[in-house]
């Protein structure tokens, strides 16, 4: 051993680690930037639960909206009650598997696949959702966009798609100011809304003077049964306003410290807030007068008996609101309407973040490929991020970007995932408390456990009545896609667990190999092939040649000479290969060897070009790769690549490194985050 | 060294090399096969060439079809001239690298290059000519094709195209029995015609009762001129006869010996053939009182000074020939119309033939990525045979299939490529006879050198003519796509030579690195791992150790837990990885180290699976692909793969071989062909 040994190689590990922490630092969120940062989801679905509420409540005409404000305060219990339980999952989880490692851990691996399989879907429909919403903001503040709202749809979520694929550079502030402003935007149009109503002078909306005339079917006096129904209908709508709420459940380890508690104050705070949002906006709604239907029945909007006037526009209900109660102040309503467009935005934009989080936790596991795993698999990320895209394209497009319709397919799986934890946690408690003795945390145990209780008993509630509201109206394409990425996880997984059962190590795994016979491959006498000579020399094997594949004559005379000419020490193998075949002689060779020898090992030297251009490497390395590819086949040899860089392999090399410092989508949520956006905060 | 030495592997090689030459044998043609292979593009164009003729004859109304049989001679004329000169070719060049070994050793590279571009060209432009033309012979015997041409041909280019990429069995049959059934249909038919009119009852073609208006601004009286540029542009539409005659010198070492013998011979038959069959078919055509007009102008076809009935369909001049001779047998007409729609599909097949050979004769010299020059690139091949597909079919589509509009493009490459290689063939018996004593020998290398001027002559007016007459109408297209290739050649080659200077090797080259420092990746301790662990201890480096890169601090744990027990004998370093990175770390280390010790090796291990399903790759391998890239930019790194192979593997072995045995496109050209042919023929 020479003395430039372990030391100095530590040493400069050491150096080289300073220096990529440097690069790539942790930064924990505090609070008031985690809030933003996890919100955007869960709060921005204000900008449409509200909108399907009172669409279906609108069946039956309008008389039924008396009952919009005890549906919010039902909506608002659930998610309190959610909320509430979601804090217990942040104390006893704090490491940010969420609801997959809940069910996993106390209900199983069938529990835990169900679970992210609901996750996977339900990240499709909230870029689809979201978007579409989005679409319709837009189309209300650009009456260009009026009728074209799939191809705004698609256009956004193309460019949601490039945005992530190219590594966006979030930062804290990326989310803090439109959040913020969202929540300044919504809470303040209430606030200034109740105010006026409070002084008597509250506005009434566009649509106060308009009746609805109900759906066919619907216009005898409603049965009991068919009220029931259709307010079951409007409430399972209106539980669109919990999706999301779990993502701060998925993001504990990017909190500051003591990170549960805060994560924990967090959710709080932000299901203090999406209630206070959601239910203003409806008791203000009703009280303005609203009238709204499912924007392609506008026919059942009728002005005293008689139809309305052509062009006329149906506006989301907040843009109805804010054009109400800012009648003389113009700005304030384009300020509403732009905020929530760009909250619906970041809500898809969370699902591009959360799906290769996911992923990575899937992969860890063995649900999916391996290779997703790893941080900075560029190709995994890219091919999520676009499964992602066109997923969501197809379903704007199929349903034409009507959010009505899409949220028939929304939230089954928000709830398949919410039932399948609360039960993990009853049963995380249970047996927690079995072992635990100290009376205090025992008393805390089993309140933890009662609301667990309280909250899987809503959320079951909520599940069965979206399943009978939702089923047939769209929610089964949901559970057969939940069927089918089950399936899938369960494949994979059982494809890994059968090549970890075939490589598991015995004891005849050590046997060495009693002697090493060495070929350098010679496609010339250049820079590379001496190059792999001397490295091949270096390792001492028990036998050494250089292999020349002959396809012409002449050439390979002239190889000959160079070899005796230049002294070389090494014997010269030639394969003749009269078809011009170059891999199969060699890979012949090899085999003739190890058969040979059957307990020695063939290595196989391959001098390589390294180029750095796209094109270059078209032009180079072909027959190698081919040549590595059959070799692997062959029992008993391994390949040796020895590299040689040309110069233009610099350009790739400093592509890869600009690679490597680049943010990735969902790092932030990972608490995860490049020096400079540090500095930023 | 162990006794089982070279003799032992010698034998079995000798053994495997046995196994190989009967799998994969050559089989000379003999002239009855050889002419067939080698004939189907040069005798096909007699399907469309006549038509041409009449075509631009007809410009100026049908009275200056009085000169159709002399340009049918004087064509005649120049292809003698032409066949005349390979056969000298053929002599003097038997290794098959044909015009373009001609220019290139005679006239520089430059000449070479320019040659291989209008070479490149012309089979783009064979494919989609011979093509267009068999669309319309289709739609002569199934009228449904009828105004779908483009369509028609654009289908049979994809099922040509398809049956290339899938590997065709070309059998000496395979050729032989078409193009023998196309000169038995022809030349019978012309056979028939002259005994009717010989004995006074030749009848007449179908469009024999109609007239001709010329053309806009060709109805006043011709001048001489206007009669020159006439005949001179019907002249060189017809020169499209002559494509396809110099294959054979492309395919001289295919022939039985005496190949070069055998090689002019056929030659000669060929162009006996091919002339007597035009000659043919225009005078019989012109007797039988044809009149033919572009398809695209039929309004200029007029009955009794009327318009024609709507619907009147022109049939090639051939199936008009043939309906009139087999008047009273309609299985002749369907006879003739089917085998020469056969004959010009097989035509266009040699051009997806020609491509590869051409492309691995540009690959050898660094003309095109050199892994073109291997048999068995499957990719390779693909990518040509799509590309030749895709351009054929742009070309069909811009052209809507129309034979007189492409025939614009057409013959310019060759006509470039027959001029360079007549130029070099008398430079080539300049230079023999200057030192050439024997005055046997120079009696017949005078000979010959005269034979190659006269050729140089016709071919040289021909190209002036081609060029003049046609270059407004399209040639300058093919002129524009020859400078394309002609700069993608020249810039590939100036790679490939600086690549080489840059590679080239000197005297440092042979320094031996002082030590090898051996790191073996662990990623769990299963038999793959033991096994590079096992083989990198038998090439006893330096020194060794495994490199575990700990992302989980349980699993790192259970890992060097397992490694301790199981008394690897190696020490285990683990490389902390916060951000779940495994690639950096990796590479970091192996630089570090060889930062510590420049003048040494490290040898990276990499343990993989070989599995052998598609969807089984993506789910592994995919970091060590990764990290072996990033690797070879490392210096004084060699990267080794260490196969472990799955039972699944298996699968893709057999694949693999079946690969291997496949016949691929041009084979037969190149005297290749499987065992089982040779058993058939």
């Amino acid at each position: 051993m020479s003395p430039v040994g372990v030391g100095d190689v530590a040493k400069r590990i050491v150096l080289g680690q300073k220096l990529r922490s440097a690069q790539l630092g942790e930064t924990l969120l505090p609070k008031r930037i985690a809030l933003p940062v996890f919100a955007s989801d869960a709060l921005s679905s204000v900008a449409y639960a509200p909108d399907e509420v009172f669409i279906m409540l609108a069946v039956a005409g309008a008389s039924t909206y008396v009952w919009s404000w005890k549906i919010a305060v039902a909506v608002a219990l659930v998610m309190a009650a959610v909320i509430a339980s979601y804090r217990q999952t942040v104390h006893a989880y704090p490491s940010g598997g969420g609801d997959y490692e809940v069910a996993t851990v106390n209900l199983g691996k069938m529990a835990g696949t169900t679970v992210a399989s609901a996750l996977l879907v339900d990240y499709v429909l909230t870029v689809a959702v979201s978007i579409s919403s989005g679409a319709q903001y837009a189309a209300a503040a650009i009456p260009a966009f009026l009728d074209h709202e799939a191809v705004v749809a698609v256009v956004m979520v193309i460019v949601l798609m490039a945005i992530n694929l190219r590594g966006i550079r979030e930062s804290g502030t990326f989310f803090a100011v439109p959040t913020y402003l969202f929540m300044v935007a919504i809470l303040g149009m209430c606030a200034w809304g109740f105010i006026q109503m409070a002084s008597g002078s509250l506005p009434d909306v566009e649509s106060s003077h308009l009746d609805i005339s109900p759906q066919e079917g619907w216009d005898q006096p409603l049965s009991t049964i068919g009220l029931l129904f259709l307010l079951a209908r409007a409430f399972s709508s209106g539980c669109a306003a919990l999706t999301g709420v779990e993502a701060i459940s998925n993001g504990v380890p990017a909190f500051q410290r003591p990170k549960s508690k805060n994560a924990a104050t967090t959710l709080l705070l932000l299901g203090m807030i999406a209630i206070s949002m959601m239910v203003s906006v409806i008791v203000l709604a009703k009280q303005m007068g609203l009238k709204y239907v499912d924007p392609h029945e506008l026919e059942r909007l009728t002005r005293d008996g008689g139809p309305l006037p052509d062009g006329y526009d149906q506006h989301a209900v907040i843009a109805q609101i804010a054009r109400a109660v800012f009648t003389d102040f113009s700005p304030g309503f384009y300020f509403v309407v732009t905020v929530t467009g760009i909250i619906l935005v970041l809500a898809a934009n969370t699902a591009f973040n959360g799906f290769p989080v996911l992923g990575s936790i899937l992969a860890k596991d063995g649900y999916a490929p391996r290779a997703l795993g790893s941080r900075g698999d560029r190709l995994a990320y890219s091919n999520g991020i676009v499964f992602l895209a066109v997923m969501a394209i197809a379903l704007i497009i199929a349903f034409d970007a009507q959010t009505t319709k899409l949220i028939q397919l929304y939230i089954v799986g928000v709830f398949v995932s919410f039932n399948l934890s609360q039960l993990g946690m009853i049963r995380h408690w249970t047996r927690a408390l079995a072992t635990e003795r100290d009376p205090a945390i025992r008393r805390r145990m089993f309140n933890s456990r009662i609301i667990n209780a309280i909250g899987l008993t809503f959320t079951a509630v909520v599940l069965v009545v979206v399943l009978i509201t939702k089923f047939l109206a769209g929610a089964w394409i949901t559970i057969l896609a939940m069927a089918f990425f089950f399936m899938l996880m369960r494949g994979i997984k059982g494809h890994y667990d059968q090549v970890e059962h075939e490589l598991a190590a015995d004891e005849t795994d050590k046997a060495l190999p009693t002697r090493v016979h060495a070929i350098v491959l010679v496609s010339k006498l250049h820079k590379p092939t001496l190059r792999a000579l001397a490295f091949a020399k270096a390792t001492r094997p028990n036998s050494l040649e250089g292999v020349y594949v002959s396809i012409d004559n002449a050439e390979t005379a002239r190889l000959m000479e160079d070899w005796d000419d230049r002294n070389m020490g090494v014997p010269l193998k030639v394969l003749h290969s009269p078809y011009r075949e170059v891999v199969k002689p060699i890979v012949e060779y090899a085999s003739a060897i190890r058969s040979a020898n059957p307990r020695g090992v063939v290595a196989v030297y391959i001098p390589e070009y390294v180029v750095g251009r796209w094109w270059e490497q078209l032009l180079h390395n072909q027959t190698a790769l081919r040549l590595k590819g059959r070799l692997l086949f062959t029992p008993g040899v391994m390949v040796i690549s020895v590299p040689y860089q040309l110069r233009s392999s610099q350009i790739a090399r400093e592509r890869e490194e600009r690679e490597e410092t680049r943010v990735r989508p969902g790092d932030l949520r990972r608490g995860r985050t490049s020096n400079r956006d540090r500095q930023i905060q």
